[in-house]
């Protein structure tokens, strides 16, 4: 998608040193565009631990790459297999709650798994994390295929007035390596000159939706308004949304969507207003041996300080300013889960279902053998 | 209550010129106390406005002290009259939603209205404005005796084990004279030695909660962890919530609640994890004229500054930061309107109701007539 007028993806290998990946430097969005090298291994699981890249798809595509800037820094033809290994579950420890991450590694990992010389491990390493990419760019714009037939099919019924769509964090190109997973149907839309308007929450402690969603949009030229993350029930009590559109970091193969904090609240604000509550995602974001997400899906705790202290731009510069009295303390949960019982439908590559096993398995059949044999 | 362990009330008149009201400037808490003086009627016009001082019962009585300022500064025996009706309506236009401005100002005008001398008027002025915080603060501290025993009961069955309970903005003695609305039960609960801790909602986009409550009960000595507003539903889902207390702006006499916005959305986690839900108000707080507080409260919109714009501390000085594309659009609304469906009870000063107009009224019985009338 668009910044400043040119296309981006979110990652890609450096155009003249193949050894190097190149990223997006999303920490500094929307007030700064900066592009990172990675070099090693560690370097990615760096940008993924503090979140210079985010969003379930993008971190499990910059895992798939550490795996192969890892195999480039191998030197040893005897010991590589071991250390990638190594290297393999380091890097899924970057981030917990995100599924993507260790499907991606473990795919990577059993596919890799038959090379013996290093040189080819390097080279097939480079293609998995190639084909990965490209599958979650193909993912993504087939999900807004689908999810624009929803915003179509409600524009429809509004003659001409615009479709109100409320999205909760970043789940937009940022996230992903373009298109985005709950903003490729708006896209899409857009496309099909659907006239629409984004409700974009927040999304606080990290103010995603305001930092990047907002700037997503306005790039592409879509109408949006930044509204504060309290805002949503009172605007769907107003009948002023149409539709809530969100992503995924892991869904239960029984519906249950664990997605940024506070989607939950929008979840139910949405149930009681009767407004329909999509989640977009890539089946790489199903997690196929959970019943249960409230009580199973691992909540990540991150650092005080997100809360505490508030990053903007004063006086040209990005600073940080403390919001709070220094000595209270604070919790900072990343994610919620959103029980499937709220979830009206979920978006994917392969098209729309209901949030239930019946309706999850009957778009990935392939999968019932593999909970058979549980 | 305590600040650096001196008593404070939020307003008073000047110890050495009665001619002058003091407040502590809330805009500047937790950071910096400064204690301003209020010399007009458009001080106090200013002060409302401008959030200085907040709090739908602060706000009534910077009101009272706002027409005895303005009968101060008159000199003219024969139009003060219609000059102090000028100043009522002038007051009443400062904060649109809470209503007890409104109905302070109104009550302070009826009982103005028979005096023909302005040397009385301005005795008079001053001794109902001086009634008016007294009885809020005997208000709040009957709310908080109504609502301890509320806490007490959750802390018989917890066994020993802290009663954690969860408030949005800022509905503290700050918001008030002392003891507060949704905190005073808390303070009482303290009195008598129930553990506690308390879930301290951030409160977007002012920060009320952050700012002021973590202060507040901080100096206070209560145990309190700030939230993101966005966490308050994964804690009810994971039953680290025993109770949800905020405050009102206006409360219609058939039990819709309207308080900061966001409280809805806390209101419908606490109604689907089985969390008592409770508004914690003074009777001024009723609006005895409407009957469907979802269509019929005026939402007051805000500034997008407040958004857009974070305050904070840095290098020492309160300074601003920009957090979001600076052309991207915002909506500011200010409250939201739980409906009585959600609410398990209003604790007032007279005692417990649930939030229906039949139990309201009963608390209230003297009010028949009046709603019989129309």
């Amino acid at each position: 998608m668009k910044i400043n007028h040119q296309n981006y993806h979110t990652i890609w290998l450096h155009p003249d040193d193949r050894r190097i990946v190149q990223i997006i430097d999303q920490r500094y969005i929307p007030f700064q565009l900066s592009i990172r090298d990675l070099k090693t291994c560690e370097d990615a699981f760096w940008a993924i631990r503090e979140m210079v890249v985010r969003g379930a798809p993008l971190i499990g595509v910059t895992g798939a790459y550490g795996i192969y800037l890892a195999a480039v820094s191998f030197h040893d033809q005897k010991s590589f297999k071991s250390d990638l290994q190594k290297a393999a579950e380091y890097l899924k420890t970057a981030r917990p709650t995100a599924v993507n991450l260790a499907n991606v590694i473990d795919e990577m990992m059993q596919s890799l798994k038959g090379i013996n010389n290093l040189e080819e491990l390097q080279k097939a390493a480079l293609a998995k994390a190639e084909e990965f990419k490209q599958k979650e760019i193909d993912y993504c714009r087939k999900i807004g295929e689908f999810g624009a037939r929803l915003i179509r099919e409600i524009a429809e019924k509004k003659k001409g007035e615009p479709v109100n769509i409320l999205t909760h964090c970043n789940a937009g190109w940022l996230a992903c390596i373009d298109w985005g997973t709950a903003t490729a149907p708006i896209y899409v839309a857009q496309e099909m000159g659907i006239p629409l308007h984004v409700w974009v929450d927040e999304t606080r402690p990290r103010n995603q939706g305001a930092r990047l969603t907002a700037f997503e949009l306005g790039q592409q030229g879509i109408p949006h308004t930044v509204i504060p993350d309290n805002t949503g029930g009172h605007l769907m009590q107003h009948g002023k949304v149409d539709l809530c559109l969100v992503g995924s970091d892991r869904t239960t193969y029984t519906g249950d969507v664990a997605n940024k904090i506070g989607t939950y609240l929008k979840a139910l604000a949405a149930y009681d207003n009767g407004v329909p509550f999509y989640a977009a995602l890539p089946s790489t974001t199903f997690d196929w041996s959970m019943t249960d997400g409230v009580k199973e899906i691992p909540i990540e705790e991150r650092e005080a300080e997100e809360v505490k202290m508030m990053e903007g731009v004063i006086d040209g510069e990005i600073k940080k300013v403390l919001i709070m009295p220094e000595e209270s303390p604070v919790v900072n949960y990343g994610f919620d889960v959103t029980p499937a019982r709220l979830v009206t439908g979920i978006i994917t590559e392969r098209g729309i279902c209901q949030a239930n096993k019946e309706s999850i398995l009957k778009l990935f059949p392939e999968r019932l053998n593999t909970l058979a044999l549980k």
